[in-house]
């Protein structure tokens, strides 16, 4: 047998802080905060429904003053003299666009490491003195890494230089392995909470006019908010770490109900550990196997409240997967019109994007329904991440002068 | 014999528009402007002589803010709060480095996406939903793809998004397969017209004096502008899409004549369905395969008022063409110092590049002979994208106070 | 045997600019001068003590401006006019990012091209015309390359398009081939010139205060500034050619004195030319192969005021080298807390970074010891490198109003 190879430098880091990754979330997360704001963003925990208000509010805040030349004209004056890094070890189109335009919508300069063969890494150099780099010459690093809890661990280097006297800057966490997305998961509630504050038409497909609802369509118990509702998700509940972290975002807002639609097979359904989490908090969880199983005594597609679609993520299969796989019915788990059709007129579909043309889980006739809402969430996320940008940051958008935005 | 492979989404949506491609460009056209703007730059088709003209005024107007920090500064408050996706998934350094300076003479923050490999297209994202998602983050998209119609399909899909209430931006084609590659034509008709004007002697071989031009040098009946000029076009007459671009803009122009220089080859010569297109608009066509060959009894080299010279695009061969191609003397497609010697003293050479080294059209000594312009034209080509970009957006470039350039 | 290749345009670029390379430096220098400041930035030898200390003079004001919000503003309104082109053909992060961030603390817009194989050079380009075109859209070139003195041919392309009154712009080099790294020397430079100015106890191990340092710690002749010390380099004396421009800018401050610490082995002591140069300026060179061999008569690590550790560069070893360097005792080379806590309590230990955790020529411990100097190092790079660019653009540093900056 050969011995074992020697801890590299690399192994060693990460080692360091294996007994702070281990504690659970809530000791965690205080130190990830300062002067009352969050100063790194690693994980969905760290979210209170309070936070999100407040981000919420000031992602409205945001895309109203966008929609005005002097209201931009003060956005990008908030930061022009910040330069943010994204580094993007793991491949990414989407979330990696929507920070960079996020940074832009307040002025900040991007610069961005994607390819770690082109990097000193192949030089010899440590993942963290790569960070260390980093935060000499940038303000803010965001940072997306196949590694798991990378992210969290560049943030106690961070907290640990800044305790030594030396220079730290901010973490945000844009995906660290199956782990955790936790903006992914804001951009989500965002969406959520446009849909359910039946104000604007284009964000709540029920035309917005919540007495309307109540009175003529028959949702008389209809309310505002992300309380008290039934939430769908379905396709691949085990790897979408974008479920997992809305799940337990949700899990914080009283008298919710969680339902999972997805084949019985190891790979797809929902880890014990999630279940575990969510029924520790109380909520109501319900797994089933197809839009059609019933809850309270109705097929599920149209109970819920809001869909959360999901892709298939083939390209986390283990080996062996492909077969058992193969044999599951999958046409069970594809939306179609007939089944949009019957879903609750306000009832908003998501999905983190991108879907799947291949696999087909939402039907592109589907995009011209007005529950169709996974357009509008991608543009959501933007505009959250600019609010998330500007929290971290200490950017004051609350202060521009009245009568900046379009409608303030 | 295998059955063929099912349609992906991806064929779908670019089915969906067949019947709107086939159209001819007249009634395609109107549908690419608004507001009395182009909205969408597809085809060189919609580049008409007096928006030629607008446009060139424009990019003169740039050019000379350009000059003073005053009037760079004036420029780059035009639109520092716009962002431009610019997504090049053909190879491409020139054309997508001079859209980057455009935007950023005019303050335009730029984003790029240029390796497919690394898109969310790998996870099974259709090209419209990725096109979408750049229309989410970004308000304009310059587009090089290798897919012949992709951009004008682009195109509908965003006025298609319009008339739903969706969100739409313009798209900008910088060169969509053999097809179309409309801002370079623009830079070529900018580049003539900056020499045709007599003004500058840097634009201007003949030391721009059109007076000495007439009396000294025998031209008795040259005029300003681009009509009634000898137009040569030598090399790659087929597969050169600027050529047939420049060419069918030239076509607008009264009286002008094309002459185009090139071996008797069916992957070089000019294909059928140019010439029919020009001669249908009156336009006198001369196939002549030397310089040597006559036009109005005397050689073509010291006939023609402006010379524009390709690369032999080698890298779109087809099998068997290497044989038949090697066959050919090309030394008679190469110019060179006598050649140029013998150029009309005011007649300015143009090449779209990258020339080519190897093959050697324009070998290096000629570039010090005033007659030279392939310099100044990649340079031209800044300034007018600038004023496309500018047109495209509203930006009112004229509403520089007096005296902020140089010479205003 | 076969005929030698036929050469080809790009070959004969860089000949024509033969009998230019050859002389001596003195002669060239002049020629990247204009205006009294550096034009173009190609070799270290550029660099007098009188430039260094007016350039970290700007680089100290760069920083004051920093801690400021208006200061920050007042820089980034130096250049926002400003394009630059980052054209980086030889892989480098740390050198690249540090310019990117160097140009954003000024308002330079950054564009880069760094891939070749995605550039017009594919289709036959010569590099000149690549830079030509750079030179079309930009305003300021900084390159890195392979090839050993293309900065220099391209300084000098740009003046002979300027004496022909084309267009032309500076060039800076960010490191050509084993050749020249000047900008590297200049933040090696500065970071020593922060060290023994003995003002920041965090830029001066010993606390920063000279008196105490010459009362209580018996440094009694200890005096500031770079003249009268001894300084030593360890590691890959040979190939590093941050050693090499480092050793020849160190030789202009009198009564210098340059340890070089390397296994005796071809590919890693000290090169016959520099060691000839060295001493023509009268330096005192001293050749170790190993901490503890004695000058003076005590140890080198006891005697020296700064070190200079480098990571042995593998990826330069030549056919046949493995065998001979794996017999070398490379453990004499790497440092170690107990070396550290032998050296002068004010000597700053610098790396030109990356270093290598495999080999580990500065284990992690000690990069809490306040003479880890080389973090700081980095970021000294940045402000360096945008006092270079201030310099070379006349961008006025120093007329920042009183006030803006911290502790202006």
């Amino acid at each position: 047998m050969e011995p074992p190879a020697p801890l590299t430098q690399d192994d060693r880091d990460l080692l360091h802080y294996e007994t702070r990754l281990t504690r659970p979330v809530a000791a965690k997360a205080a130190e990830f905060c300062a002067d009352g704001r969050l100063r790194h963003v690693i994980f969905s925990g760290q979210l209170s429904p309070h936070l999100l208000d407040a981000l919420a509010g000031t992602a409205d805040r945001i895309r109203l003053l966008s929609q005005t030349r002097a209201g931009q004209d003060f956005l990008i004056g908030l930061a022009p003299h910040k330069r943010a890094m994204l580094y993007f070890t793991q491949p990414s189109t989407r979330t990696f666009l929507s920070f960079m335009a996020a940074c832009q919508i307040l002025g900040i300069t991007c610069n961005e490491v994607r390819d770690p063969s082109t990097s000193s890494e192949t030089k010899g150099e440590t993942r963290f003195d790569s960070i260390r780099m980093f935060s000499s010459y940038f303000d803010l690093i965001i940072m997306r890494s196949p590694i798991a809890r990378l992210a969290e661990c560049c943030a106690y280097l961070m907290n640990d230089l800044e305790a030594s006297g030396s220079r730290s800057v901010p973490i945000i966490n844009a995906g660290s392995g199956a782990d955790e997305h936790p903006t992914q998961a804001l951009l989500d509630i965002y969406t959520l909470q446009r849909t359910f504050n039946f104000e604007n038409p284009k964000d709540s497909p029920g035309a917005g006019k919540l007495e309307e609802l109540r009175k003529q369509h028959g949702f008389e118990g209809l309310e505002r908010g992300l309380a008290g509702k039934t939430y769908g998700f379905c396709g691949d509940i085990c790897r979408g770490r974008t479920v997992r972290s809305l799940a337990m975002l949700l899990a914080a807002y009283p008298g919710v109900r969680l339902v999972f639609i997805t084949p019985d097979h190891p790979r797809l359904r929902m880890r014990d550990d999630l279940r575990d989490r969510l029924r520790e908090r109380g909520v109501a969880v319900v797994e089933l196997d197809s839009f059609e199983a019933a809850i309270d005594g109705r097929p599920a597609i149209e109970q819920i409240d809001a869909l959360y679609m999901t892709r298939v993520q083939k390209e986390h299969n283990e080996p062996g997967d492909a077969e058992s796989l193969a044999a599951i019915d999958f046409s069970q788990y594809r939306l179609s019109m007939a089944l949009v059709s019957r879903m609750k007129r306000y009832a908003p579909i998501l999905h983190p994007f991108p879907r799947d043309q291949h696999f087909g889980e939402i039907p592109h006739e589907i995009d011209n329904d007005p529950r169709a809402m996974y357009f509008r969430q991608a543009r959501n996320g933007m505009w959250i991440r600019a609010a998330l940008l500007a929290h971290v940051l200490g950017l004051d958008v609350a202060a521009a002068p009245p009568g900046l935005g379009a409608r303030i």
